[in-house]
């Protein structure tokens, strides 16, 4: 079925142990696509200034990535972000913020997009998620991201939308600060309580914890590995991986087995993603590595 | 098959956002031991003093352990710990440890003890543990726990004993420590490169990371629990659990689906004990409970 995404593309300048690289391709529908293209079509929408070096038409060709949604837009520039990962690489520290044209009005859903049925919303300001999604006609299956600025500038407009999606995706700390919960189970039953029909808590290096309304829960180690290169986009490359498994199985809402699948899947895509700097590792893997990775996933936590 | 364990016996006094327990029964040893004798007959041996207000023999009544090896010291005071769990109930400070008989020279262990096959020896002095390795004349599987203390006061006993046992149980924050290493995964593997052929990294509330000689993984959650009153003698608990499954079932050191099994035995175990203050929750849960545990981790994380 027709998967949407709404995020922002960036300019990334990433510094980590394993060496620098400046501006560089990133951004979370960037990730998003990337991973999710491996499972279903994917409608992008986004916008940069018209300074944007990259091509990317050519960063997604052969992928069933469809642009229409990419707005160039004259006289603006383009969203910056820059950052250094400590020697502990799943920390890290923000250098740089230049939302450019990320501040400015957000880019059009094209009115052949409004028919998507599965909707994913990048972290942006709540408002703006409820904006987007307004512009969509019968969404099926709509999941939000969310970080801790929003949590703590925008609670409400992040209630309301609370109310409007299926699935809320956070990180750990996140959830901690959303509830006042420092025990994660307890902090995503409150999440739950809040409106979606389920919560996907990331843990980074951790693994994920999923809850639903129904009182179910799931939980998944990440892949245990030595090769960290850039963990930048691991959690849009996740959530890619998740939501194009489930748009690809036109899984329902309340499809647990689905939902744990794609969680799974968001799990090996994730891992593979932060092996190399910004979107290299996808020029050389390929579902194929997917579905290898996956399986070793299985193969190392299977007893 | 036969299984030693060496440790501790403390009078605990344990302060959690769920209450304050003065006074109770804790220690290394009989945590251990609880969890283990549900999977196969246990050898105590470990020390107190004659102020020691348990009666352990009544403790342990209807339990398959072997309370041989337990000295009453006279004109010696039993170990005293008492600490402070947080709102994060991961977190703890320790208050007081009065080492008491803990500082003097260790139980001896009994002849009849001799022939054990399998072996935990519980965190104390490297150095302790090695001489109580040198009373038992053939192990089979041994395996040892050990602290930050010795890892940085202690270091050269520590790679010692590392070069002697089979298996190093350790936390996540101690096996950083001890090999610089940020990524655990690498972590593990430097500390297989000095002597045991496997290495499991305790991640508390994240769960389990195993990894062996021969370059095998294995990963596993902890149990999503909202039921945390008392973290007290998890780690315990889980060793208790691990080698109780693996001497229950003889298993070779390097039979990795058994060990695989063990981890997730004590996982189980680990999650039941922290629902309620010392050993307060055994009063209540048989192996039934145990197995249905383990039933409900699988089902938890099956994709």
């Amino acid at each position: 079925m027709t998967l949407l995404v709404t995020g922002s593309i960036g300019i990334d300048t990433v510094k980590t142990p394993f060496g620098v690289r400046n501006d560089c391709l990133g951004g979370s529908v960037v990730y998003f696509s990337m991973a999710a293209g491996f499972f279903t079509p994917v409608r992008f929408v986004g916008v940069v200034g018209d300074d944007c070096p990259f091509d990317l038409v050519e960063v997604f060709k052969g992928r069933d990535v469809d642009l229409a949604g990419l707005e160039i837009r004259k006289g603006s520039k383009t969203f910056r972000w820059a950052g250094t990962y400590h020697e502990d690489i799943n920390e890290r520290t923000t250098d740089n913020v230049e939302l450019n044209v990320l501040a400015e009005v957000p880019p059009k859903i094209p009115a052949a997009f409004a028919d998507s049925e599965y909707v994913f919303l990048a972290n942006t300001h709540p408002g703006l998620q409820m904006e987007l999604l307004g512009q969509l006609s019968e969404p099926k299956l709509v999941v939000a991201d969310t970080m801790n600025l929003w949590i703590e500038n925008e609670n409400e407009a992040l209630k309301e939308l609370l109310g409007k999606i299926d699935g809320l995706v956070l990180n750990d700390s996140e959830a901690k600060m959303f509830t006042g919960e420092q025990n994660l189970l307890t902090a995503a039953k409150e999440i739950i309580k809040m409106g979606p029909k389920f919560v996907v808590v990331k843990k980074g290096e951790h693994g994920t914890l999923l809850a639903t309304r129904k009182g179910e829960c799931f939980v998944l180690p990440a892949y245990p590995t030595e090769e960290v290169k850039d963990p930048t986009g691991a959690g849009d490359s996740f959530a890619g991986g998740m939501m194009g498994y489930l748009a690809g199985k036109s899984a329902a809402v309340d499809d647990l087995e689905s939902l744990k699948q794609s969680l799974a899947y968001g799990t090996a895509v994730a891992s593979l993603v932060i092996e190399d700097f910004s979107l290299d590792r996808w020029q050389k893997a390929g579902k194929d590595e997917i579905e290898k990775r996956l399986g070793q996933l299985c193969n190392m936590m299977r007893f």
